[in-house]
């Protein structure tokens, strides 16, 4: 269990690092949606790794097959089963992990909870996994863009202590894949990738913050108690590996607000619509999206596997110490900004379908 | 649909703040675990309004009833209804907000959703709501403390800029309920109360943050991917009313250190158990719980209904000004340290039996 | 668990026959939809003990009371909570029943599943669980009707070898409700009361078979797979109190029939509207409703509890004989024609909005 | 959504019956069982086309491929990928069947639901999709059998009017293995085989009775209310591809009976074990195991594609007629038998891990 999401839009992913292969199986997707495999494949590709020189080097096509539910082109509303095969593993770089816990991997946990576990690779715990959630992320993605002109943008925050300055509200997709390390303010990304560049040659790794912002969701989507959309928000972005936190609109920020600072007026636009005059909120008042932007925040740690050597213990008890081998990133957020706009996207899409559901039935 | 919550120790809740009751439904509970009202309503009282001059004076006693699933003072194994009537309700307060949107409250995204809405005390947006949250955490509690010691704590951290030492490692139940804002660290405790008593009369309000810590948590709980621990503990508490952030150990500050010196060294303790030295992972590793305790933070807003005049907009789409009358708290941290709580539980509950499940039936 | 059922209108029911009450959350109910305490009692006073001479003597009203979801007479869109109070519990008939295991009952399997069991009334096997049932039907028949003029109608078709001669085409409400027996042919259904009521005078009970039609049914509603409308209708209609059979259209009698004998032709009828020349599939084909009337049919197995002395065991391990005390029904078919409808209505409710979910979304 | 099944011991399947092919996802296996794809492919042949006169002489193998979840032999506890490539696809068969819909197939209702059909080999609707159900089924007899020596064997019970006597208690898989109809009445099953081989060959098709055992059932599996073990197999069986009615023990037949004839009344044997001694009830009393034999029928109508000239309508909206071409089963029952035991064992295997997550956990 567990490796399933979404009520009305699910999504099913399977596979580890170094076995047959990963992928996903999205159930309840709308039929007549007009999807191909090189649409998908853009959102594989900004994931893949190998894709810059600040990205593990692992070379992986993460080529996409579609073995069901589309049919000349288009959804049949039947579940749509993607097939990722995995070519360039390694797992001999792996042999010592085999014996020696990754501190703050999943090497030990995974053997407490199971008693056993596919150390090649990381196995199910590698960021593999995602794979299938970016490949049905762009299915979601094109159904909110077709149905409401919904845009979802990511992009790198901040990496360590360098923070780009991004406009969420006119941030475009063009200005985020104009570097490598995703962050649309230019210059702020030319020092991050020097940043990164040294911590990788240092056998270090490092974390940071993404930001994600969905703009021209429609008024009405989340559920009041346990669904709220920015709890639905918080458990997919915190099942991405390595999230520590998360924020939606002032987050932890507005805090430090009094509620007659912090509150969102409302007003009437020049069309008659209703608005707020800030955006505290981040989109989502009471759970529910109030049509402004949705904003938000995830911080990611930085990466486990380091070349650097540290103390650790052995899965015989023995306490002993691990220079890890292996082409790991030294650090997650490039890569895990087309993962985060993939759940976001896959959220969004699961409660538009939810909200066709229960409140248009009797229109 | 949104009103359940939970996988095996299910939770589903219902009620308006000025209706027939508000109550809860747990389904999945064990049977023959000893169970009482009275064990229950102990943290009910922790959570219910008119406990003290920092909270709203809404008279309130909340006596629960249980209605079913416990027979002769145990569990059936059968569905545990829990119902709380209303008492207090002055739905006269409500009248100018039956029109008029509250600004950051749910009053608008309702009427978008829904095209109808109880305006009576927030109805179902009301943190009445949190009541059954908390009935069903007071048994998850006990089924985690009998099952495995396992106690958990909540407290306030933060209240706006003043930020209490507590060390979570050590904390009691008797220090946080020491005093009526439920921060352990007293001096920092007499300050918080001072200023929200301030805010209050400045018919204002206040936000700040809280943190919560299960101990005794045993290793092997949390599924490895989309159910991760983490993800499913931040989905609990972003379900809260007015949280809008979640963070677990080292959380958005980890992002500041390096891999190497963020990273949790294993050792091996006195008694050959496997240990972490540090514990900037927050006692979860893959999303699977390690041993170590699992420390948790959440950031609460400050109140969105306040005393103070405000720009708004009314439901004929009218703009106008809205000053709110009714008995409101002027910072939820107080009272949403046990719901807090109850939310911990209930997941780490539901993941004690997932495990359960599926790690124990080939022993 | 196992007392949730339905996917998107999706109801919860709790309670024992001897507790605090009974009833239901319905989670997922279309908001804005007109609805009455009245209008649902109309379908438990069909339910309800004491109705005539040949049902169960226990005198309980079954009044039923609204807690929540329901604001100046419409649904909210958030969950609604129905309780229904125990009344006439005559615990005092079940002392004997709390040591010896009524034969064909499940006071056993309680006791070896759970370890302990309400043996007042029969606890929650009792049939008042269906109470909630019920009334969640009712709600989702007036759904059904309102969306497209939905019937659902059920009778009695079979008392132990008496049949009524019924045409589901084109039988009324009234027709069934004209005799205490709900079977629409009323010189059968004459020789039935007799039946029942000489088997009653025996101290003995007797079964039959429900048959459940649903009219004006659109085309489109189920699920191609696993939750094929007839799976969903038979697991519905299977888990009653005492069934122990389930037909669709033809049936167990259409496997004597060859292929060419079987299939329903297609054509076109006057309006253009794609129509079978039979039915034999029942209204449904390849899961989907095909437009046709949905016709389904029950085995309801002789009432377990009888006064006529039977071997049996007691809790502590001895055999020993038992002559049950207490007030059952002779013949539960008058009473569980309610119950199917009600089961029947609420599957078809949660496709309907499954299908606005799924294929209404991009249209 | 529909395409999954089952609870903790979950799957979902995907694939048409000409793309890429077909398989299942296994989601909560219990870690460290060993299996392989060997093991597994005996169901499947099983369950192939093409493995007997009497059955479509579509010639597939039908050879899986574990593409996750199992390392060295044993499963991970993470999801078990299984694909089965499709190799014969003759599409041209179908090239009618694309515009002319099959009478009581699903060309028709999923057309009107979907707007949009993969017409080949019946895509979806084809009983290919109930390979990964029969791969699943594999996986989930191995651990009933290794945790409590359950054994499940279904059979042919009746074709047409040709019923075999059959001892549910007694019978064996080689018995049942031993003739191509899967009929364990050796002299029945001739008459079978001659009977299906006539209709073959009248262009024509046939229906009967699948019968199922499962033995060893631990007492207290199944949930008393929506989920009772009787309405899970109902749903399960029902959601096989041409079934028509289900029933558990005594099914319709026991209404014939009254009480006092019907109920199983309990003894001691001589190990002291609560026991029936018959066991109309099935196995199941109040929606759990008694620990009696389970057995349960399946009625399956004679298939829908046929050889001879039926009258139908196109999907252009004209009436027409169609002698369907391509290479169909003149019975399915034969290889139904694998695929009613695998969604019997799938049950079963989901609750015991309910039984285990509920039940065992305060022990």
């Amino acid at each position: 269990m567990g490796n399933t999401f979404g009520h009305l839009f699910r999504i099913t992913t399977f596979g580890e690092s170094h076995g047959g292969g990963v992928g996903v199986i999205i159930d309840g997707c709308p039929p007549r949606l007009e999807i191909s495999e090189a649409e998908i494949q853009v959102d594989l590709d900004r994931r893949r790794p190998g894709q810059s020189k600040i990205t593990t080097p692992r070379k992986e096509s993460d080529t996409c097959e579609i073995l069901s539910g589309v049919f000349e082109g288009k959804t049949l509303g039947t579940p749509i089963a993607i097939l990722v095969r995995n070519q360039d593993a390694r797992s001999q770089d792996y042999d010592e992990m085999a014996v020696k816990y990754r501190p703050s991997h999943a090497d030990a946990t995974y053997d407490a909870k199971y008693g056993i576990r596919n150390w090649k690779g990381g196995g199910r715990s590698s960021a593999r996994e995602t794979i299938g959630r970016v490949a049905a992320g762009a299915i979601a993605k094109k159904i909110l863009y077709q149905v409401a002109g919904v845009e979802i943008i990511g992009y790198v925050k901040r990496i360590q202590n360098l923070e780009g300055m991004v406009d969420p509200n006119t941030v475009t997709l063009e200005q985020v894949e104009s570097n490598i390390v995703r962050c649309p303010d230019a210059d702020c990304a030319e020092k991050m990738i020097d940043l990164i560049d040294q911590i990788r040659r240092n056998k270090d790794s490092i974390g940071g913050v993404v930001e994600c912002v969905a703009r021209n969701v429609p008024m009405g989507l989340g559920e009041p108690v346990f669904d709220k959309l920015e709890a639905e928000l918080a458990k997919a972005v915190m099942s991405l590996p390595a999230s520590k936190g998360f924020e939606i609109g002032s987050g932890f920020g507005g805090t430090l607000l009094t509620g007659s600072e912090h509150n969102d007026e409302f007003y009437l636009d020049e069309t008659g619509q209703l608005r707020t005059r800030t955006n505290r909120s981040g989109g989502v008042q009471g759970g529910i999206s109030n049509g402004e932007n949705i904003i938000i925040r995830a911080a990611f740690k930085p990466t486990a596997t380091i070349g650097k050597e540290q103390n650790t213990v052995s899965n015989a008890g023995e306490e002993t110490t691990l220079a890890a081998k292996g082409r790991h990133d030294p650090c997650v957020l490039p890569r895990a900004v087309p993962m985060v706009e993939a759940m976001v996207a896959i959220v969004l899409c699961d409660h538009l379908l939810r909200f066709q559901a229960q409140c248009k039935t009797l229109d």
